[in-house]
């Protein structure tokens, strides 16, 4: 890709980016859905002017990893531990649900082969993290106790959803799954989430340390980042998805921090303060391109809109997703308008479905009207929930 | 490139450059010094475990153009203006001196054929004007009269060595050089100087504008990194190279922004620092990028150092390359030391002289042996200056 071509690209997801989610805000819609618009209108989808290439795809996973960073940094640790309980359930149930309700819908109605059958209830399992937590931000409810057990529910999810497809894959190649395999990866999760967190506090102390002595400007931008790359580089490594490594690197770097150890890993108020001035501007730079690429990679040309096939199938699998999700949060001892929230909110699929329905298309376990048929269930389960959550918080 | 795969080296890059750049200080060096220095230990030439990707090399790009846009939002237009006639003679003579010694040493003392001894020449001819302002800015004498000099002079000269580049190209193509081309590339650039900041002004009081009304966060890093993509997308557009459209820009929102029809483009000094305020981090984040990428081009190990004809014609072209600048220096009528600073200042080739030697390499022109010769010049010339401008200015 020639460097100017590069700029031209960026610029123009950068500026449709802000552009449509301007839009969106004075037509009273969160302001993802503007940036979400922004891919499909520029991608193959609509005009066609922008292909999500290898360079802006890198910057995207930079864009969710910061942003996910966002989200831990401004999570109370103790309020999320508080509504673990309900953020689990959740997570679990809206997990199982649309897995067992699509896989069904796919064996015994539409008489799809097994392994098929399991990848369509697999992209229909994992609620996208990126696209639940810009809505309660961009709605002003992420402080909320719906919120906490969504953004809990969510993490929780994206774990799940990251092994089964680990499994799935491994079930398509080798015909087997070793179930020993995928409980040491969740052991080395779960592992992670206790452990990441204070080492990444520890190394924040020395940046901190290190930002007194340096002569040198823009220690901060380059420390911080380059921990957040750590801590998601390392997420993939246990096998995690890598903006969790985002996620538990912001936790830690908290100002609601808090070890059982206690006071001895609190940090200077100041340079909590001094982080978040100087990785805002970086954070909300990035974070946009992820939003449009997501619009981007949505290939809604290839669907073949005159198939009675594809409605059929989209639809039933759409009840699916929605369903399986709402089970979810209905099992929980809440009101029931939270518990509507709360299951709405879990219904984007987003980027986590695609990854699913892509992987299934490479390697041909998914025919192009299967994954025309998944790409609609998607693209409405990622566009749909933002205007409905809009309308409930409204009403009430 | 699997995106774990570049999380990891874009993590190594910014630490490594952050940890040498640091050292470098200690030792009382300038910090650009620690960033190459990371680049040539990652890189092919000793520990080899990061390569010049693309996704890489685009950041590098965004980085130099970021970085050339803080030059500009840094200078003071009519100072600059002041020293012009200064600037240009330093950039004509340093221009056209090496290309002459170096051409004719390889033309007639090494026997090489007519248009590789262009090429050698042309190499020779572009000071790298990233390297020489960040050693300026490093020793804090950007804002004296002879850092004004050298910032225009490197101006100047860039836009020169983009065109001769052009048109040597051309000739290894086609064989004639159409002059009429390079004197409308000229005029467009010269013109692009002159209503470029203008427009980037007036686009500024836009954004400046819209601020007041945004309420969705982050519109200052990514309408401002937008102005910016949209000036570097510009100059290469009309021909002149893309870190002139980012000194565009910053010349056009900086403090010291007058024009002759005065006081109605000035923006708010408010609005300006704030500008300053939110780029920072995102320019200090971007900038070692393309530092440790000009390291990491450096393939020092494809060098047979045993070979006589290596070292004799490395040594031949360094003395070219030196004394071309420094003539282009001597032509001023300032005092003797700074002379020896300007053109000192002006020896660095890096990135310009690495673009003409691949350039050279890829289409044939020049055999390895030639073009590891020129990567010896190119190292010399980048990496010593810095520690001798900082001995003179040690000595005063």
């Amino acid at each position: 890709m020639e460097v100017h071509t590069f700029l031209l690209h960026l610029l123009i997801i950068l500026l449709s980016a802000r552009l449509f989610a301007e839009l969106a805000v004075r037509l009273q819609l969160p302001s993802v859905i503007g940036e979400l618009f922004a891919g499909i209108l520029l991608g193959p989808s609509l005009l066609g002017w922008v292909s999500p290439s290898e360079a802006i795809k890198l910057l995207a996973e930079i864009g969710i990893i910061l942003l996910l960073f966002e989200v831990g940094l401004d999570t109370d640790l103790r309020r999320l531990m508080r509504t673990g309980m309900k953020s689990f359930l959740v997570a679990i149930i809206g997990f199982i649900a649309p897995l067992l309700l699509g896989f069904s819908l796919a064996y015994w109605l539409f008489d799809l082969p097994l392994l098929v059958s399991l990848f369509i209830g697999g992209t229909l399992t994992a609620t996208s993290i990126g696209i639940t937590v810009r809505v309660l931000t961009d709605l002003k409810r992420h402080h909320s106790m719906e919120g906490q057990i969504v953004l809990g529910a969510a993490v929780v999810d994206d774990i799940l959803g990251v092994i089964l497809l680990a499994m799935l894959y491994e079930f398509s190649v080798a015909g087997e799954v070793n179930v020993l395999n995928a409980g040491k990866v969740m052991t080395f999760i779960i592992a992670f989430f206790f452990i990441a967190p204070i080492v990444a506090k520890l190394l924040s102390m020395v940046i901190s340390r290190l930002h007194e002595k340096s002569e040198i400007p823009g220690l901060i931008p380059t420390m911080i980042v380059s921990l957040v790359l750590f801590f998601a580089w390392l997420a993939h490594a246990i096998g995690a998805p890598e903006l969790l490594g985002g996620f538990a690197a912001g936790l830690a770097l908290s100002r609601r921090f808090f070890l059982p150890l206690g006071v001895a890993l609190r940090s200077s108020r100041k340079f909590a303060n001094r982080i978040e001035q100087e990785m805002k501007p970086v954070i909300h730079l990035f974070t946009p391109i992820f939003f449009v690429m997501v619009g981007l990679s949505l290939s809604l040309h290839e669907i073949d809109w005159s198939s009675s096939f594809i409605w059929l199938f989209s639809l039933s699998l759409l009840f699916a997703a929605v369903v399986g999700k709402l089970l979810g949060a209905f099992v929980l001892n809440v009101p029931m308008r939270m518990r509507w929230i709360i299951g709405t909110a879990m219904i984007p699929r987003g980027e986590v479905g695609l990854v699913f329905a892509e992987l299934g298309r490479v390697s041909g376990i998914l025919n192009n009207e299967v994954y025309a048929g998944m790409i609609i269930v998607i693209a409405l389960t990622t566009l749909l929930p933002p205007f409905v959550m809009k309308w409930y918080y409204a009403r009430s």
